[in-house]
Formats: structure tokens, C-alpha cells, sequence
């Protein structure tokens, strides 16, 4: 089955994926891999101590209604550590009823996707872009739009003519425009000023799935789409605590204007009434004590850590190869291109009896592009793994380049 | 605003429901008020001490990917204890793909209709049924067809006449069958057979919702429908841990044919990517120790004791006035019909401001039906609280009927 079979398969709901045959492939493996595919935070930056002290005082108040059905819109207490948050890291004051909480970020793009694509509606998605994401638009009928990733994110420039040809005007703009998963890419200021212009001209949604800024280690800092677009145009902010804290808690967020909360938590209520309130309340109480800087700039350190890790070893192991990496400024992937002989799907299990797994290019496009990328998380694995994967990987594809290609 | 009204708004995602209305004017009371709406475990009938015990054990082991990303059908341990627990309380074995671990019930119920009900499909719902599962059928746009429920539960017999009227045969069934939300009847055997028959003669799917099977306290258990159709006609079966343990975890599960379990999978990957993990891992902590046949236990012991309460709290609190309630061999529920004068709907606000809460009938149809029911939840009460809760009812039934009706 080739890629673009296993994605659209995926896409639809029928079958599996890449993502998921790799995982079955990696689960099944006995033997010494580097696991540089999936995109967790390291088990060594949760922080596990303080979340063993912190449940044993949520379970403690078992009669605070701990275990029973919370309010679909999230607790109360999270939702005012989360305001606080916002107003905390994006200098800017939400109202609560511009916030759900919901099931990790997951849950807020099907909300978003479930309120407003239907049958035929336009999407705009980035390529590469994270394939759970495009999946749930087409789940709901929707059809791509597939527009280029550079350096600064996506290719806001190109946007005009891609919507000239498609003949119609996107409904929803589907962008992950800090760290993107998989680019590692950050979209500059200016075109995120771009972004909400032409939106505002075509009367499209802008849906900014943003679980990676508060992973920033090293450039400045830049606002959200939806602090930019300060409501000229609806945006649908979706955040995480998945890459920050956890993402075996999901609990997640997204803020919207008022009567799209209010939709959003009617849906809800019929997808699974409410989030799991005990975690609910264990990031509350995290969020509580004001352990969260301390444990991001941690956090930080570590992976600013890891990206040097693998950038440098790159440049060490495929010296004699032509390659390009993009050079994240933080979030946990980078996207590794190497020379067009080389097919990532193809090279993928050669890899993994060499011991490194990375999720091959084509599962993060509909049309199955991408054919010789790939995509490593640098977070989850200490710089001397990260190494060792690398040389692993180094010496697959040179094994495959002096074979003369990919079969 | 109408219940219908309401109701229709609520089914269709634009606004809120009788239910969510209610829940506001719950939360906002600060006097004292008998709860007989939510249907809850009783506080005091969660395990809380078991949880607190448990949840250090599993917050303990963080080195076990507690807080990563899970398989999206469920962690490998809860899965084995689900299975296990199927075997022993229906003397069936079920094979680990035809098992998906949902967040909850709720969960369950969206999956099968995100995958089997399409624009204009006709499926038979209970008449009264459980708002949220007909809202989420109306939801993915399937036309409901309403059939009656009697002290047996749905009226199967009634059935090929609806449907012949209907002019095509339903694509599914969504039956609540045992301790029915909200009525508290039981579908008898005959029936159970006859709507097997039924669904085989119309290539209908069984869509059953069975969150109370294990709360029966008194008469013979009953095979679910699953079981006894064995195979002859496709049944999802939608499960909880929600009333048996508790609902704030949102762990449930649903078992199907291995094919529908791996399209269910994909699906769910679109919409929180996996069940939370900790709490997957308190529950199987729970069931590995055998802790849930003594939890049990209790917990019928109680709900009898407070059955009973509730019925002789009616009997003797409504003895002048024509009523009819259920008499429910388990579950949290039970039915109760008023004078054709009473307008539930116009009662509640009444009966709020006397300390009583519980959720109008007209709540439980899509076409505004059961004006003079009400549903009342005698789990999450005492005797003593149920007693008080009955009389303050009577209370404003009783000045109602002598005011002469609703207005």
C-alpha cells in the first residue's frame, strides 16, 4: 500500500494510517530502537513528583465532587487558572465565556471541524501539516487546500493564487503557525499580519492549533494569530496542556467567541458530556501553586538541549550527504530532508531493524508528497540517544544512496 | 421557549436543553435543595478511599508512561481487565478486537452514530430515551422514530406497524434496555428476543446502551442484547464505568464486530486521540484487585433501600392524587406520571424554589411528549433527604392542582 493509499485511507475513517502502522511496528519492537517518531514530551520533563502530590490531594476531596460529572465547559477552578494563564503569558484579559475546556487539543479541532466544515466547504492546511488535523476536515467532508511550508511557516504570499485557482474562497484556515508539527517552523509577524488580512477578505475562520508556544527556547516571542487578530477576523484558538505538561491527562482548551463556545459545548455534551474531572483538577492545582514557569523553563533547557543534539549530529553524520533540516526555536520536531533518491516510507523499516524510528514525510500531506523528508522529535530522548539514532539513521540512508536509491 | 422548542435547538447543536437549563438553575441555587435530577452514583456509593489508595499507586509508577499518549483503543491492562470482567458476569468470552475503551458511555454513543448514522437514516429510539443519545442521533441528521416504552420497556410489538407507516425499515435501533433512562423499565425477555428478530428481518444494527445492568437489585439478571443476539444481528454495545464507579472518570467501553472496533479506532484518534490514562489505570487497579463485586454490592443494597424510600415516600405523600410511577428493579431511575393538569416544565421552577429538583418529562422526547412526567434519580439521595424531597414535591403538586392546573 503506498502512502497517499494509507492517508486517504486514514482520512476517511476506513483503515489505518502511517502513523498508525509505525506505531504497531514500533510496539512491536523487542529490540533497541531510538525513538525519534512520536511526538511526547520526555518522560523526564513531566513532572511526575509534583503530579503524585498533587493527585493525592485531588483525591483527598473525593467530596468535593472529584468523580463526579463536572460541568461541560470545563471546572470551574481550571477555567480560572487557564484565564489567568492567557492574561499571564499574552498580556490580554478572555472572558469566560470565550473558553471550553476540553479533551486535549484533539478534541478542540473536531469541535472546531464538527461546528464548521461540511460537505465541500474549502479548507486551507499547511504541507506538511499534522495529519490528525487534516484527517478530522475531511472526516467532515471538507476538501484541502494545500499551500506550501518554508522557513517562516506557511507561504501566506501564495495563498492568493491557490484561491484563485481553487475558484472559491476558503471557509476555515487550518494553521499551526508556532513550531509547526511536523516543519518546526514559526510563521513570522508579518505574515501572520498577512494571514488575518486575507482572512478578514474572504470571510474565512482562521483555526490556530498552537500547543507549542509556551516551548519557545530561544528567538522572541510572538503573539498568537488570535491576540493579532483581536477579533477582526474569528479565530478558533485550540492549546494543550498535552506537550507542556502531559498528554496522557487530555486536558486541553480553546477560546472562541461567545456564541461559538456555546455551540461547542452543546456538541460536547453529546461527544462525552464532560472532560475527566479529577485531571481537570490536578492541572488546576499544578497551575494553582505557580509551578508552571519553573518546570517550562526547564523544560525549555532541556530541549534547547536536544535540538543542538541533533542538529550537530546531523551535520556530523550526513557531512558527505546533501541534506536540509529546519532549525526549530522550539516545540519538538524537526523536518529532515534528504536527496530525492531516498523514499522515508521505503527506508522506514530498514531503519527500524537498525534501531531509530521517525515518521516518514508522506503521512503529514493528503496528496502523499514529501516522499524523501521526515520528521524527528528531538524532546523525548536524551542528547547520547539522539545520537546514536542519528548515526543509526546516517547509516541506513547511506546504505540506500550507495544502493542506488530507495529499491 | 417550549421544551419541544428547546429540545429540536438542543438536538440540532444550536443552543442549550431543558437539561442544561436546569443544571444552571441547580448550580446557581444556594438553598436547600432536594437533588433528584442528575443522575449520579450516590457520593457516598463512590470508592473513594479505594481511588485515593490506588491513584498513588498509579501516579507512583509515572516510569510507565502513566501520563503519555495511550493506544487509542486503550490501555493494554484495562483492556484485559474489561474482558475478563465480561467473561464473568456474562459467561461470554469476548476477543480483544471487538473492544474499545471509550470516555465514557457518551463517547460510545457518538462513535456509533459518527459511523453508522447518515443524513435521513431512520433509527428507532425509546419514547421516553435518553436526551443525550437522541441528540447526538438527530445530530449526525437521522430522522427519529419515536416507539412507545411500557412497564416492559419499548413496546417491540408496536414496532412493524411504525415502521410500515415510516415507509422504510430503520438502519438502527438505539435501545436503553435494562433500568431504561428515564422510565427505570426493563425490557423483558419475549421482547429482547422479538426485537432480535426484528432487527435480522430489517438489516437493522442494535445500538445498546447498557450503563446499569449491574445495579440490579432484585429479580433475575437478564442477558443483554448482545449476547442473546449472538452474532445474528450486528449489536454495538455501549458500556460505563460511570454508574457502576464513577462518572467524572469518563471510562467506558463498547464492543462490536472487529471490523466496526477498527474503523472506531481511526475515528477516535480524530477526536481525543485516546482515552486518558491515569484514570484508565485507576479503573483497572480497581477491577485487577477484585474490588468491584463487594463496591456492588453495596451499591444495589443502597439504591434498594432508597427505591423503596421513594416509592413509599410517593405512596404516602400522593395518596389523593392519581399518579402512576415505575417500580425499577435497579438503575437510578424511576418514571413518575402526574395528573394530566400538571405541566412539569411549569412545574419545576415551583418545585426549585420549595428545595426539590428533577427534570421534566418533555426532556426525554423529541416531540415534546410526557407534559405531566417527571424523572426522579433516587440513587444520590438518602431515605431521609428522598422522604423530604417527595414531600416538598407534593407540596407544589398539591397547590398546583388546587390553583387549577399550570397557570
Amino acid at each position: 500500500v503506498t502512502s497517499t493509499a494509507l492517508f486517504a485511507a486514514r482520512a476517511t475513517g476506513i483503515t489505518g494510517s502511517v502513523i498508525d502502522s509505525s506505531t504497531s511496528l514500533l510496539q512491536a519492537q523487542t529490540h533497541d530502537v531510538v525513538r525519534l517518531a512520536m511526538g511526547s514530551p520526555a518522560a523526564d520533563a513531566i513532572p511526575a513528583e509534583q503530579f503524585e502530590r498533587l493527585a493525592a490531594e485531588v483525591f483527598a476531596r473525593a467530596g468535593d465532587g472529584a468523580f463526579d460529572y463536572g460541568p461541560t465547559e470545563g471546572e470551574p477552578g481550571l477555567r480560572a487558572q487557564v484565564l489567568r494563564l492567557i492574561a499571564d503569558t499574552e498580556q490580554r484579559q478572555v472572558p469566560p465565556e470565550r473558553l471550553l475546556i476540553t479533551a486535549g487539543g484533539m478534541q478542540g479541532l473536531d469541535l472546531a471541524c464538527k461546528l464548521f466544515v461540511e460537505a465541500g466547504d474549502l479548507v486551507v492546511v499547511e504541507s506538511p501539516t499534522y495529519t490528525n488535523g487534516s484527517a478530522t476536515i475531511t472526516g467532515y467532508q471538507g476538501e484541502l487546500l494545500e499551500a506550501p511550508v518554508d522557513g517562516d511557516g506557511l507561504v501566506v504570499a501564495v495563498l492568493p493564487d491557490l484561491v484563485a485557482a481553487a475558484g472559491r474562497t476558503p471557509k476555515l484556515i487550518y494553521t499551526i503557525p508556532t513550531f509547526q508539527n511536523p516543519s518546526g517552523t514559526t510563521l513570522s509577524l508579518e505574515r501572520r499580519e498577512a494571514l488575518v488580512e486575507l482572512a478578514e477578505s474572504w470571510g474565512a475562520l482562521i483555526l490556530e492549533d498552537d500547543p507549542y508556544t509556551p516551548l519557545r527556547f530561544e528567538g522572541e516571542y510572538l503573539p498568537t494569530i488570535e491576540a493579532l487578530a483581536a477579533g477582526r477576523v474569528p479565530v478558533l484558538g485550540v492549546r494543550t496542556f498535552s506537550k507542556v505538561l502531559a498528554p496522557g491527562l487530555r486536558v486541553g482548551w480553546l477560546t472562541a467567541e461567545p456564541e461559538v463556545i456555546a455551540r461547542m459545548i452543546n456538541a460536547k455534551q453529546s461527544m462525552d458530556t464532560c472532560t475527566n474531572v479529577p485531571l481537570q483538577r490536578l492541572v488546576e492545582a499544578f497551575l494553582a501553586e505557580g509551578l508552571l514557569p519553573a518546570h517550562l523553563e526547564r523544560q525549555r533547557r532541556v530541549y534547547r538541549e536536544r535540538r543542538d543534539a541533533m542538529t550537530e549530529a546531523l551535520a556530523a553524520e550526513l557531512e558527505d550527504i546533501e541534506y536540509r533540516c529546519t532549525q526549530p526555536a522550539g516545540g519538538l520536531f524537526l523536518w529532515l530532508t534528504l536527496p530525492e533518491a531516498i523514499d522515508t516510507q521505503d527506508l522506514f523499516d530498514a531503519a527500524l531493524a537498525e534501531g531509530v524510528a521517525f515518521i516518514p514525510g508522506p503521512a503529514f500531506s493528503a496528496s502523499g508528497a514529501f516522499a524523501n523528508a521526515l520528521r524527528l522529535c528531538f524532546a523525548s530522548s536524551s542528547p547520547e540517544r539522539i545520537r546514536e539514532g542519528v548515526r543509526r539513521l546516517a547509516r541506513v540512508v547511506r546504505r540506500r544512496l550507495e544502493c542506488g536509491g530507495s529499491h
